[in-house]
């Protein structure tokens, strides 16, 4: 077959690690299906790197460069790939980019929870495009999917899987009882978590990728800032243990709800029943949960972001972006609403908890009925171990947040209660 | 808010049931997102239905007609929305449209399965689009993603799991160990089965899904008849039993498999281990597992085709195409690679097999001898009950499976042997 006939488009890349080199490889390597898709043949023109001097493969030589403005001001370039990450100097190339009317892809989800708003705002007054389908879940098209299909759909819920050290983690203290650093250095040492684990393990990476998905399915700007987020440092494998018997699987979960003209989005360890489609995402796998008001719940899974499915999830957005290059093109807004974050104690939810007592009479009365004062129901008890340290595992029915802690307060503060109570929140029920 | 400014946009419906009007008021009801999203003002103009006589409820009278014309020679109408079903007059309605430059959104499988490759053409020559999100698998984007979000990740195989009916009987079956008859009863009780449920059991709903997905994928034109289907009519609940005992779920599965440059396509019940995550999709959900090369893996789910979902397909078909009207747009481009099919008996497959025998010393022998003969090895083997009516229950390693439908022929005439032995695929391993 003769090569692909079609428009030239040229692609400045910024960044050549993993991710940039296996996008280099994709474009070439696929380059008759993307003309095919796309009706224009893609390549990249020049690459921004720091040091010359160190040999590279893949690009030919003269395509690298250590100077933004060979990239910037080449108007032959219409389209910049983002992948050095960090917030600076991306957001100046990033900003830059756009003001020249290039179009932008990028897998940086520290910069666009943090300056998506600014940054979508300016890709529509510049009539151009950013796109950032690989800064979460890797290859797993959830951003588009919201953009483009979810339009009419009114998205309610949000439940994602979002970071995979931290679910490989939770899944094998679940399956084998491992105490959390031991399922810890086992993910360092299978490459699933990095050596300094917190941005991983505190949630913090999980609330950028939630503040990114609800920001584009409520049509708000949702900043990392805005999210709520614990991590699972102190999880302890009694309640993986536990959870397991009352038929319910720990994960760290990301939740974003509309609430009328309100949303709340927040990061924590959360139970599921092992029927929820989510409980059964296991290991380092990356997985969004959507319920809407004309879709009764849709599901995408697949592995957390490794480099190919980067680069992927990056090229996809290149043919996203050439197939929509006609002029006067309108990209899909993102964020036109202004909602109100809804306030956490508000929100109703279901608690499971581990109270350590002492195995004396009246001591579960007492607990019984401090709850029952702030009418908090307890639906299940179980009690565990005998002897000086029994163990009381509660779930209770939906509840406002406040009044839980309220009750858990006292509770805790009960002669009898032993050690801090960690409730943990269950999820994927008919609470809200 | 002011009412969202933009061009306006007209439709014209063929049809106006259950997907029908719910599609006219998800347009209504959700009006300022698609504005937003699209850049545009979306209305329904006409509706084309067979008796302007029986009362309607949403949309205003005047907007019914029963004459195609009145649709077809309005210049106004810029897109035709196909949701009358079957093949005939659907198909002629199609054509006509896509000859006027209209752009096209049908939810009809069949004649997407049969005719697509021939509309996809005429849609290209015609500068215009037809989109079919709704054929398969309902609100779940999958015609969305491996159309634009998967262009790069050259697809090697497709899983599906696409006929709700077939898995909300299989999924019962499994549960309560059920009789065929007895789950189709409760199925069709439940509204998850139709009265006459043959397109539905036999696999030929999920085959027309299937030739669908593959098209797609594949970049290649499979139509319907390209595809063999094996239904579940004939499933024995034992299987399903016996199945569970050893880890694997019970599945109708749509396999398409790129080899090289040949391709094939069949739907057949199937084993899948219980880690697989096809095997905990349950009930009358849907859901396609795609693997690629640049992709590991991804998987998309949620509950089939109900009229809402479907619905909220079509609507998010109409904002695609809005949001890509500028002149000279170039569509996603479907079916240009020419592909073979690869014969099925030269598939590498694993089976399952359950014999029924005569509990006497020498059959073993003789069976696993005939499977020797042939080069086809055994996996695991377990005797189940005892006396006259023994039954093995054998797992093969891979082979051609030309190999072993000439071994299971021998081993079928076998003295010894009683009733036909019926094979089910193990799917989701590493044997392809």
């Amino acid at each position: 077959m003769a090569p692909p006939e079609g428009e030239k488009i040229q692609i400045g890349l910024l960044g050549y690690g993993t991710v940039g080199s296996q996008v280099y490889s994709l474009l070439e390597g696929q380059a008759r299906e993307i003309a095919q898709a796309s009706g224009a043949r893609v390549s990249i023109k020049r690459i921004l790197v720091r040091d010359l001097d160190v040999p590279r493969e893949g690009a030919p030589e003269d395509t690298f460069t250590d100077d933004f403005k060979d990239i910037i001001e080449d108007d032959d370039i219409s389209i910049v790939v983002e992948l050095i990450g960090g917030t600076e100097p991306a957001f100046d190339y990033i900003t830059e980019a756009l003001e020249r009317g290039k179009a932008v892809v990028t897998a940086n989800k520290q910069l666009i929870s943090q300056q998506g708003f600014y940054l979508f705002q300016l890709s529509q007054e510049k009539k151009t495009q950013i796109r950032f389908e690989a800064s979460v879940a890797g290859a797993i098209p959830v951003i588009k999917v919201l953009r483009e299909s979810m339009v009419a759909a009114e998205i309610t819920s949000i439940y994602g899987i979002v970071n995979g050290t931290t679910n490989y983690i939770l899944t094998e203290m679940s399956r084998t009882g491992t105490k959390y650093d031991d399922a810890l250095a086992c993910a360092q040492e299978w490459g699933y978590a990095e050596a300094d684990p917190t941005e991983d393990v505190s949630g913090k990476d999980a609330a950028a990728k939630m503040a990114i998905l609800a920001s584009i399915a409520f049509h708000s700007n949702v900043r990392l800032d805005d999210v709520d987020c614990a991590g699972i440092e102190d999880i302890n494998p009694l309640d993986a243990e536990y959870a397991g018997e009352l038929g319910l699987t720990l994960k760290l979960l990301g939740v974003a709800k509309l609430y009328d003209d309100s949303i709340n989005v927040r990061v924590y360890p959360a139970l599921l029943s092992q029927d929820h489609p989510l409980a059964s995402v296991g290991g380092a796998y990356n997985a969004v949960f959507l319920q809407g008001r004309s879709i009764d719940e849709i599901m995408l899974s697949g592995p957390g972001a490794g480099g190919m499915e980067t680069a992927s999830a990056v090229v996809s957005d290149i043919v996203s972006i050439v197939s929509r290059r006609t002029p006067g093109f309108l990209e899909y807004p993102i964020a036109y609403k202004e909602l109100d974050f809804f306030p956490d104690e508000n929100v109703v939810s279901t608690f499971y908890l581990r109270l350590e007592v002492e195995d004396k009479p009246g001591v579960l009365a007492a607990i019984a009925n401090e709850f029952g004062k702030h009418e908090v129901s307890i639906e299940q008890v179980i009690q565990k171990g005998r002897g000086v340290h029994a163990e009381l595992v509660m779930v209770f029915h939906a509840v406002a947040e406040k009044s839980f802690m309220a009750a858990l307060e006292k509770v805790s503060a009960l002669e009898g209660v032993k050690a801090e109570p960690r409730p943990i929140r269950v999820e994927g029920g008919d609470e809200q």
